[in-house]
């Protein structure tokens, strides 16, 4: 059995620094690095992606929405033409750093917002989709099961990477419950670590309020800006590998 | 005999149009086109290409200092690794979309203070060189001849297209005349179509202040961004084919 | 009778024109300046108020959301706080100049998506409203009567200027109609000097698929972004003055 | 004797932290707080102007280049109109914020390389200290003595506060030395409060490589952006006190 840990990164933005990237990269296999649109910046990029080099994590593009100060996570009504855009220039932008540095880009996945947005409305997903694969019809997109985005993905025959979210509640529907909602994100290491061991063995988890969530998914997303991230990293992979779960990137090598 | 001629397209912003990019596209055979840090949006550059590829022009990539609201033309004191990954991103970016409306990328030109900068400080010149030579070795950089830039293109070993302004003045020493210098600039249609000529068939051009400057160059720079740059082009072309020498890009097809 | 004729303005940004604030000043009485966040830069905002003061136009500030390249027409899913904070950052900004200049700043009128989200969500109605009543109690805040940004700014007891669109249809409901809805914006510029007199003599327009929509306006608002814009301006102020009413601001000397 | 200690604060952005202004301004009497060009964004502005009320330190505005991602800490070559609109919207923004809150603007005092540029470019420095004073005659420069900012602002018969650095080295010539210079900044705390208490007591200071330095300053400037700031500020507090020297802002209450 194996899993891929997927975690953002490359968050920093000029003089300021955000998330521990070195220590997180140790325990995580791929990484999502911003783009400049809602963290990042030319020069964090190119860092960013010499790290993940060093230390062979998988790199593929987080684009975002254009709202540096509100980090992406506020919908922004753009256009599908805008979205499409968007996504197509963040995704170049990183793959030229990819090219250069010698680790080629390996998935596209969208963030905060935009990502919100393309689970659930159709033009969104179609936009995020479509420019990924009209840049590289082999780039695999990163999406979460039972949303728009993996309808639109499967619509245009493109390559998908399924994936989890062990820290995150999941209503019964198979969405992930808004952090709105109480007890909808989980803070304890080792129960994060024991719904990520359930997510790959068992392939479901339980949801909000009873019941199952089925998926059979190639990656489990662990979220690298909050101050315990490396902590919880480090929990989730050791007890995947003590199940016998090898880590390593969905990405052909 | 034959010449390209260049114009700065794609320079319009949001919702702010600058430039006659629809009717320029008619007399020149190349854009240097804006890659969102002085001008330009994703959107911008998406039918700025569409219409290149329409009109059958060749696209290079247009990297300027991260600066709107300036235009790009306030030199900022950026590091050399800044300028670096701040072209490379920039020349990324215009390459995705030059992929995927399907016009290869055919050269990368510095825009406004970046490229004086360029001219003048060893350690621009080779952030621009090197970012354009690590992202494609065969990727041509516009230069301007006698200058640093050109003297560390041709260290790199990298291939350089020439390029000469027919509506600029020049100094003795090959430079271009500063604008703070009267008559730097060349206003009248006729007189610009007959430096153009002269610079294709004789290779060189009357100095400000006397004397002459000499250069071999492939490519002349048209400006696009004053209200007559059309008749402008237009005025030139025709002197040029009036005299045999065919209009067209330096680029391979 | 007298009437108010107020426009947007200063919607140019850095090297990029918009709109002919020059000669739209000569035909109304009161303009909304961009203050940085969707439009306008430090030294348009100056040359504005200059020109303001110049032509005897009143001023207010007009802020948006924080959306250059979508010139603040994308609604931004930004907190009432944020609201707040960008609100009160714009007409601070804006209010320097103005004391600067000598041209006291009269009222605060929100722009594009952030007014549109005004008239419908209550918290973005009192996020504007609160900021404009907290920076000063006596400046008036501009609204689409029967909006909730009209119930807000009656709610918090202050002062308020009540605009209709000459060239926008009405619903029936009093609201506008959505760009969306054929004939939803009225291109004739008798047609809209029709509306004008009528909003003013009558207190009543048509609305679109019929009946009347009731209203007591002191401002007529004129767009000033289209290229006809002068003209239906001077268009509707020469049919006002025919009907012997007399166009100049709200404001208070 | 008496003494004012000020740090730059409100330095974060968006999702962004930087600095610890909680901690530090218990040991300081005055701030400079970010205005959203290099630094701050409205609501950082809002939180950092309440923490300052509640915590009784005095605020003034700290204008910066409009360089976000270079932190205002690169020269660019604004033209002096530009400068002063720039400082100008700055301040103005702040003040705005100072006004809602209750707390009112005390100084201005430019940031990074637009300081750098003010003290030793005459139109730059001419640009700051006028845009102050056009905005409030009675609003006093916090100026480095002997440099072309002091001599501006006093041919502007303006009011100053003079500052010093008790953590930068110094030149015979009082110019600050440059950070490339060996030993040019001071990390041991108890030296830089020895610097301090000698800064007040003596008015005067070694300059590196022999010689002293005479002045007779207002205010020391503490560094709030390395990870020691709070506790130099604590021992360079606590050695001033201790030699019965109060640590009070210049303000007038």
């Amino acid at each position: 059995m194996q899993i891929d840990l997927n975690a953002d990164a490359g968050e920093s933005f000029g003089a300021w620094k955000l998330g521990n990237d070195e220590a997180l990269f140790d325990f995580i296999s791929t990484v999502n690095v911003a783009c400049g649109f809602h963290a990042g910046d030319p020069l964090t990029i190119q860092k960013t992606l010499e790290l993940a080099k060093q230390k062979s994590v998988a790199v593929g593009a987080h684009p975002g929405y254009p709202d540096l100060v509100g980090f992406g996570r506020r919908v922004l009504a753009a256009t599908p033409e805008q979205v499409y855009a968007d996504v197509l220039y963040q995704l170049s932008a990183l793959a030229g750093f990819a090219k250069v540095v010698g680790l080629p880009l390996r998935h596209v996945k969208a963030h905060g917002a935009l990502a919100n947005e393309s689970w659930k409305n159709v033009e969104t997903a179609h936009a995020i989709a479509k420019a990924t694969q009209d840049f590289d019809a082999n780039l695999p997109l990163m999406v979460l099961p039972k949303t728009l985005l993996e309808v639109e993905a499967h619509k245009l025959n493109m390559p998908v990477v399924l994936e989890a979210f062990p820290e995150r509640a999941y209503l019964k529907n198979a969405q992930l419950a808004p952090r709105s909602i109480k007890n909808s994100s989980i803070h304890d290491p080792a129960e994060a670590a024991r719904r990520a061991v359930m997510m790959v063995k068992e392939k479901r988890i339980e949801a909000l309020g009873g019941g199952w969530v089925d998926f059979d998914v190639q990656s489990l997303c662990i979220h690298g800006d909050n101050p315990h991230a490396v902590e919880i990293a480090k929990e989730i992979r050791e007890a995947l590998e003590a199940e016998g779960i090898t880590v390593q990137t969905f990405s052909k090598p």
